[in-house]
Formats: C-alpha cells, sequence, structure tokens
C-alpha cells in the first residue's frame, strides 16, 4: 500500500507517543520530532507507510539511545495474552466450526497494537470480535488452500497477538514456518517475544529480515523470500504486513482488524471492521 | 499559553485540512507538508501555538497562491447563523437571566471552529450548550467589572460565532469596540465578516493588527494595544484568543468550549467543557 497524505500526521503522532515510551526527556522528544518533520520531505508517497515507521524507530534510537521502549509493555501483553489461552483452548474444543473460530481468535488478537493510537482491552475487544460479522471472508478460500499446502508460512505481528496465533497454528493442523521482525520495533514481535508466547513448541521460528514493523521484501533476507515465494499459503497478520504486501500475488491471506481509517479504505471496508482477505481475489 | 509536544502532530494535520481546503493538488499539499515539518525545528515551545497557525496559513498562501481557503465556509456559517437569530433574540427576551443565557449563545458559537477537527452542527450544538453545565463559570465577576466599565473591549474569533457575539452585545447595554483579525486566516473573523454578521450596527469594529489565529499581543497594532491596555473590561472569545492572552493581568473574561484537550488541561477543565473565566482569578 502506499503512503496517503494522511499518514503524514500520523507518522508524527507516532512518532510522539514512540518518545514517550522512550524518555520522559521534553526535550529530547522535541528533538525527534524536529528530525521526524525533516524527514517528512524525504518520503517518497509510493513507499509504504511502515517505511517511515522504520525511520522513525531509528530516529528514537539515534536520539534516546534507547533500543527497544516497548520492551516492558510486550512481556505484559504476552503475560495477559497466556493467561487467556486456556479458556480460549476450551472454546476452540466446542466450536462447531473450530477453524474459523480460531481465525477470530487470532484477528481478536490484533488489537494489541501499540503503534496505533486507540486503546484497547484484550479480554473485553476479543469477546467482542468472536461475536463480530465479517466484512471479509474468504474462509473457503483459506480451507482450499490449507488443504493442499505441505505447509504455512505464517506473519506474525505484534507481541501478545502471538498467543492467539498459536491458537490457530495449533488448529491448522499443517506445518508453519512463523516470521518474525529482525529486530525490535513498537511492540512487534520478535524471535523472543515469539519463544516467550510458546511459538517455539507449535513452529519453526525465522526472522523475516525485516526490519521495519511489517513485511517489506525489499528489506526481508533470501532466506525468507525463498519461502515466501515457496509457499502453498501465507498467513499475514495484521496492518503493517497488509501494508507491506498489498499488492502481492502470492496466496496470502492477510487475517486483520481495519484500525486505521487509510487501511480500511484502502480495503474497502470500514474503520474497525475485521476482515480475512485471500489476495488472490478481488471482493 | 505555550506550545506543548501534542502540538505538534495538530499542527501537521492543521496543515493538511487547510491545504485541502484550498487546492486539490496532491503535489502542492504534499509540498506544503514538506514546508511545515521543516519549520517544527523553528517552533520555540514557549512561543503560542497560533504563532505556527500563522506560519501554516502563510506557507499555504506561498504554495498555492490562495489567500482565503475559507472564503465561502464562513459565508456560509454567518448565513446559517443569521437564520437562528430571531429566534435567539426572542429565547432571550423571556429568559429569567439574559445575561448568563447571552454568554451561553456567545459560547455555543464557538461551536463554528474550522481550525479543530471536530465536526459540528449549529444548531443541534447550540441547543446542547444552551443546558451544559459550566466547569467554570465567573458570572458574578462578569456583572461587577460590567456595571463599572465605560465600554467593553470585545476580541472576536471565528465567522458565524460572530453573529452570536452580537446578541450579547446587544444584551451588554454597553458601547463595545469589536475586535476582529487583520486579514484572513482560517474561518476566523475579519472586518468583512464582522459586517457581514451585522456586528457594525452594534460595535466599532477595528482590526487587532494580529494576522495570526488569536490576539497575540506582540503581533497587534499600537492602536489596539491601547485600548486593551485601557479597558475596564475585555471579553476574549474562544481557543486562539485564550492561547495568545492566558497569561494576560488585564480584565479578561473568557469564553469558549475547550475543544482540543490541551488547551482544557491547560484551563484545569475536560475537553468540550464550556467556561466563562475571569483571568483575575484562581478556579
Amino acid at each position: 500500500m502506499k503512503t496517503f497524505l494522511d499518514c503524514i500526521p500520523c507518522f508524527v503522532k507516532q512518532a510522539l507517543r514512540a518518545g514517550r515510551m522512550a524518555t520522559d526527556d521534553e526535550e529530547e522528544i522535541k528533538a525527534l520530532l524536529d528530525r521526524i518533520g525533516c524527514r517528512i520531505k524525504d518520503i517518497p508517497m509510493d513507499h509504504t507507510p511502515p517505511e517511515m515507521g522504520l525511520i522513525i524507530y531509528d530516529e528514537i534510537r539515534r536520539i534516546t539511545g534507547i533500543k527497544d521502549p516497548y520492551k516492558e509493555a510486550k512481556k505484559a501483553h504476552i503475560k495477559e495474552a497466556k493467561r487467556l489461552y486456556p479458556e480460549l483452548k476450551r472454546r476452540l474444543k466446542d466450536a462447531e466450526d473450530p477453524l474459523l473460530t480460531a481465525v477470530r481468535i487470532a484477528i481478536a488478537g490484533n488489537v494489541i497494537d501499540l503503534g496505533m493510537e486507540k486503546d484497547f482491552h484484550i479480554e473485553k475487544d476479543l469477546q467482542e470480535i468472536l461475536l463480530k460479522k465479517f466484512a471479509i471472508c474468504d474462509i473457503e478460500d483459506f480451507r482450499e488452500k490449507l488443504s493442499h499446502s505441505e505447509y504455512v508460512l505464517y506473519l506474525g505481528d505484534n507481541a501478545g497477538e502471538s498467543v492467539f496465533d498459536r491458537l490457530l497454528i495449533e488448529t491448522l493442523d499443517k506445518p508453519v514456518i512463523y516470521a518474525v521482525r529482525d529486530r525490535a520495533i513498537i511492540n512487534d514481535v520478535t524471535r523472543e517475544d515469539a519463544c516467550d508466547s510458546g511459538l517455539h513448541e507449535v513452529a519453526d521460528i525465522i526472522s523475516s529480515g525485516s526490519p521495519a514493523p511489517a513485511t517489506i521484501l525489499k528489506l526481508c533476507s533470501r532466506e525468507f523470500l525463498q519461502l515466501f515465494e515457496k509457499a502453498g499459503m501465507i498467513i499475514s497478520k495484521g496492518q503493517g504486513n497488509y501494508e507491506g504486501l498489498s499488492a502481492t500475488r502470492r496466496p496470502v491471506f492477510f487475517l486483520l482488524k481495519a484500525k486505521c481509517p487509510v487501511i480500511a479504505r484502502d480495503i474497502g471496508v470500514d474503520e474497525d471492521d475485521i476482515i480475512l482477505k485471500y489476495a488472490g481475489k478481488k471482493s
């Protein structure tokens, strides 16, 4: 997805929010906003928005010296999600359609997003999304691709959400390769977070090579790109991965809640809609 | 009021909104955001936020060549407010406390603010504000100052709101000097708008000399400053004038709806509260 004009004030807002996570020093935060302001002119509008996310977090590291301002928040979200895991596991066992329920649970986990301004309450939002109507629901394509795939490449999004991903992975009943960000950025899931979430017990964990809060193919490792080209089915979680891959021709299924109005418009749904969208299909 | 870090993303958002009012050309709007981004580093945090507003609108003029993007919107708001005038005049006649009711009406007009992101519906918001509880209501000081003042200096805010100001001015029963912005900026009231609103029939209209969307004393004319220093009572409408004058020692009454969270916090009230605050009084 390209960058829209509406993304630009949002970048500055994200920089302020992230700066505040990293430091209490108002002068350092102002210096960060000064730098980000000056970088606006360098944003090519045909780049994806998470590429600016990368610039923001590089500047935070440079100015504050802090590599992972969201470390504690990520740990807390993983802990909270793990607390909910047994109850969700029981619910899946009793579900009429376990696969669709597991997809819903995985999407519900996508509310845990510290890159966005919206507040979230994991438990409450989860209950709501489990009952919410899909705006796009390509579940039959999902079932069909799944049945013919040797393995699934699963692109993780946020830490905490990763615990909900585990429930979907367990339901897929196929070998899964779970791709994480190459290093800490916002509250995106890294190898360490994936292991904390117990994903190493149900999937092979690899880094996508992307340091951005998204799967940006030109920033990914050769190893990841080979998997991406070969995989019979790819599950892409969250907005960042959608922004990076919206133009793909690979068999990608986007699972997300459209929390941002620009992304919702790009997909053709309303803000706060939930979707399971097959990239290969016109909706 | 000084500039807070939260104002900075808001400046960029304002620039986008104002750019879109001035032009449909995405490249011109991007050029505007590039320029505004680069100017962030020049914002001294001890300056008031409307001083950045001035920079934004100067850049719009420079880049698009358009001097008054809000011209049509202002005309429409004045027309709409004038349509409501007779009914409000009747209501004032029947009011138990006409002065306080007129203050409420003048504050209700303050919802007409195109510098803010919030939507407004003049008629609906008016009904709501006429019933709303004041968060700060220094009406006794207001009555007392009014009774001892030879004349009132009234600092206008937005076009359209100016028609509601007329109702308060008529209720004050004192000579009034109505100060307007020196030139078009956002939808702030200019001399032309004040005359369209019929204010020349009930007050002397002068320019404050300030080209900013606020009464910034260092930008005001000598003539205005003399009046400001001498006036026994000053009525200041809206957020912009509050931002410019919050530290004043003059007998200023701030009448506004706190539409912005930063200003609400500075005043010590909640967002969307309405206030009649005497500058000389600790609340």
